[in-house]
């Protein structure tokens, strides 16, 4: 990870600003041959739109994506390649108001004593609007790693509200504007979030994201261990505090005995009886499903006035107006996902480069 | 994070084996002119050397480290630093009956599935042994910060057990076992640890580390801001499964109102009323205290045996002998902080590389 | 240089092929607060720009940048910068003849090995049209670099005609169309590239660059140096088959007597009596001029037939219309000194990281 | 090229000065399961070791390579691979002379500016000890790229006396002390070369190396270009001046019909008529003999009084006695050959990631 790139093998830059004229990535060191247009892509970003329910923003963007180089006839060429969307729906007037205050617990601050200068319309870099780039690099990540491997997110907690494990269901997921896998939460959240929305305040999230089919030996030790690329991909999305990986901190709390993920053999492959380890053991993929939690603080931009102060280093109330979404945490589902996605094909080509002899199942012997 | 390399401009690279006849570390991209001896590093070690107490493991290594490149009269001189400690108490022959079964919720297995070969004695390059290195850059990493930025870290929870936050005194860290604030829960921990060892069991435990003075403006947004590195270097230590940022998972239980943290002015600097962000905004620091908590599982090496498979793919009964650290979070404390030390040290440089003019303090109006 | 991207602080990523609807660079790393517009960018790719003798291709582009992240209120904000061009004049007919068969000298063949596939339409991603972006990010490095650095380039040598030294102009060089500094050889090179162009033909050339101003103290040793970066920088230009500096190759046949730049003080400053090592000793910038010298391989795309294979792997004769530069070296001078401009600017910002006291003469003493 | 690393996944970092306790590299990235000890390293160090002839210089080291990590029962276990030379003969006293005046030529003054502090001891970092760690890192390479793929150097000109390439024999390159490939030659040099010695001067050179049987495929354009990252590794050695790929230089002067390398179909593969590529199109190699050449200079430290500065800033008259390689381009044939060998080993694993099918001859149809 540096400034606007990550990825060692399968890389993504990302640029572009929420209220200029356009962002975009370049997904570079991708495989030749995979079939790839925008209309692989789309369906993605749409996931993350903004404005598909009261419970996100209501800024309008199609969030078009267009490909300008490394594909051709329909196939990847090995070459860059250049992803964009165009800004449609830019109200930069609605930010006046923080051209010169800074919201708390917002970018503003920071990046005004960093770079000495920002563009503050709608956020500038700092805006969620840049993990659009993410979700179109995602698409192509999942290209690499094919169909055996699959990349699904929900959103196991609004707020105070976690989903109970026992009800999760796959399906519902896509059946509620939460990516909520508890339909009987799903429910729950929706009259709170409503209320939460009418009381101009916001409220944090926590995403689980789940790679199923993902080759064990994939991660490289000690300082490119996959459990640590991943939790440098999930913390560099837009308010995300935490990052855990399985059982994460409750583990602490675990014995050693009750914490180990045994082992059996079943039809030649090495069987876990439990997945505690999240898929990781000592940074490298075991084979099981590689399971990563995120905690998305609320939404900094609030209705609510707050103390803070402004460019001239006066004192200030600041009311943030402009089109937010409530609850940050539900569009970062297919954001975490796209995540996942970038940081497991990135390992996929580092392990094929140093051990492409390694068995894609957790088979023994392995020499 | 590349492989055994991680850092921009303050490169650290490790090499060795928990058993081999040395490990070590080169520290590239330290400026020059710093005072650097063996015994400005040797005091670091000491605090994560293994055998001082009946808590961790016995294996008594003196861990005493050697510059054997990149400082020149007393003063470093720009060059690689080479850090090197020899291995001095190997018991290799414990291992024999890990060399051919793997212990569950170990990287024994992984490390064969990706590799086909490993050296198995004391975990190899698995092994938590390599984390003195860690401590040694670190130490170097330090002298980078210089003495306004103050790293200390303790343990606030050790399996189920967490301290009292209100009883939180630094002095105690450095009079009990544990590198624990709270002197009462110190008290109490000896006995469950006690009881932890005798069983043959081990147990998790939670790690805090805090970084006061760092300046305002460190972190390189998107993808490289402060707190993705950060959660990379924590998640890269061994066994941690969790890594969070302030109030990091407690964070999506808050409403916006809640987790703002609000803004003054104070003698011309910003000063803020609260520190949920743990100092981090937009991955740029603030100019607050920058707080990382991470979770570390309980030690998979366990006397109490365990179901699991060998080599040649047979369901087998792991027991651990060894000398293992019951409760591996308590070495994990001084490692935190050189990963912190080490992380900041490497923004510093990239920050005046960017921004030379950047104020040191929270100070408006910045152009 | 990785992939698609160089420069480690100050980093330049490109897009894009030939006949694709456009191509692009991201500028990432750049100091805030530069005043960066299009009309800054756009003299530097005139220069550049094809059609503009009948000594370069014919085809039209009018080249025209467009800025679309990283600018705000005309000034650099330190976020990416992204910048592109359009495709405009795009004759991919005139290339069917190539889909199927390999220009003997050309990478149709290689990328084809590689990548088996490749656009093929005017080269694709291995066009010289790729370097109107790395002019473009030289002209946001100069920036960089201030108004003290000034870089130059101009054509030695064509074919096998040199200029005279003894003639050297720098104002001549803009006075035709060669970028030639001695006008007397430029008069020659007129009918002589006249009657290459003519038969179909194409020839060689020898490219300078010199950057006056550079500070000492430029470069990491010992895989960062400055001439081991400008080298690389160089020979990544299409058609370069080898680069030096200072006396470079001729430095093989001098005596140490002869090739050692002896220093006098001169105003409290280190004088070089000459400058045999090009203004860089052990990797390291001397403050004196930086100069260095590349050879460009005569266009591989000629009107002569010359035998070659298809993708079939039959024996075919491939004759190459389209419209193509009779000396691709001539439009290879800005080219140089933008990668001159982009290496120099890297490390600027890498030697204020480790060394911020560093004086920017050669000052001494140092310490 | 960073700092002191190079390669992207097959990376190599060096350490150490001339005078210090020891030098040392870490290899990291390297392929598990291939057979390396010692004794797979120590005959291509002897190649480069100091005091082989009187044609280079007098300094007594044995430099036996030992092996402290990365190796196990036999075999590269996938970890990173440190290798360690103990320096034995140091006589720093020969240099008090240089520790406060700057030799002209050499890299004294610019660590000085750059630094402020040096070790001076022997050149300290800036010495040609230094790749005595390439050599050992090269050995590892060669196993990564495996037999098919065959390395060798020559010097082909010492001073203004060049081979007659028609009297080329590989033989002869083992045959005489100064790795030349042309036994008359040979002959002439040694009388030359006692000369320049006994004269207390020096003389530069030309090296010139080429890899058989390197695959078609190697290198990702466009700036991770083959003959980038060569240029690069070639002009890091220390003295180098100059390099060039294929014919180089000489390419400028031909035209686009004689520098064009026909094709034509042998037993399924294509095959080239001739090699003024030197192996590389596009910066991908062809399949051919891939040939790179580079110029040394003299070396900078001789008995012949010069010019120069001490640290104080006055002028002074500089005499370098010590013990030098009158030719310390000799000595740069197994340096040269190393770099080559790191530079297609890296490329080779970057190429299985990115295109695991990819022939390994130059196959056609490719898709």
């Amino acid at each position: 990870m540096s400034h606007n790139s990550f990825g060692r093998l399968f890389r993504v830059t990302t640029w572009g600003e929420s209220h200029g004229p356009a962002i975009g990535a370049v997904v570079d060191g991708c495989p030749p041959g995979l079939a790839l247009s925008e209309a692989v892509i789309q369906p993605w970003l749409d996931r993350r739109r903004p404005g598909r329910s009261r419970f996100t923003t209501q800024r309008q963007e199609p969030d078009q994506v267009r490909i300008l180089s490394g594909v051709f006839e329909g196939h990847t060429t090995g070459t860059p390649i250049a992803l964009q969307i165009d800004n449609i729906d830019q109200r930069s007037k609605d930010y006046g108001d923080i051209a010169e205050r800074f919201r708390p617990g917002h970018a503003d601050l920071t990046y005004t004593l960093k770079y000495g200068i920002r563009d503050w319309r709608g956020g500038g870099r700092a805006s969620a609007r840049e993990t659009a780039m993410r979700v179109a690099a995602g698409a192509v990540a999942r290209l690499v790693l094919g169909t055996k491997v699959r990349i699904r997110g929900a959103l196991v907690q609004m707020g105070p509200h976690a989903i109970d494990r026992a009800r999760w269901n796959w399906e519902a997921v896509q059946a509620n504007p939460f990516f909520c896998p508890d339909p009987v939460a799903a429910a729950q959240w929706e009259s709170y979030l409503d209320g939460v929305r009418r009381a101009g305040s916001s409220c944090g999230a926590m995403v689980e994201v789940v790679a199923e089919g993902a080759p064990p030996g994939l991660g490289a030790p000690i300082y490119g261990k996959l459990d640590a690329d991943l939790a440098a991909a999930l913390m560099s999305i837009n308010a995300v505090k935490g990052v855990e990986i399985g059982d994460g901190f409750a583990a602490a709390l675990l014995s050693g005995e009750a914490n180990a993920d045994e082992m059996h053999m079943r039809d030649g492959l090495v069987h876990f009886a439990s997945n505690h380890a999240g898929g990781i053991l000592g940074g490298i993929s075991t084979g099981q499903d590689v399971v990563a939690r995120f905690a998305v603080k609320p939404t900094s931009s609030i209705l609510a006035p707050r103390a803070s102060v402004d460019r001239q280093g006066r004192e200030v109330t600041v009311t943030t107006k402009g089109r937010h979404d409530p609850c940050v945490g539900i569009r970062a589902v297919p954001v975490g996902e796209a995540m996942m996605a970038c940081v497991l094909a990135d390992h996929l080509l580092r392990q094929r480069a140093q051990n492409p002899d390694a068995p894609d199942t957790p088979r023994l012997p392995r020499n």
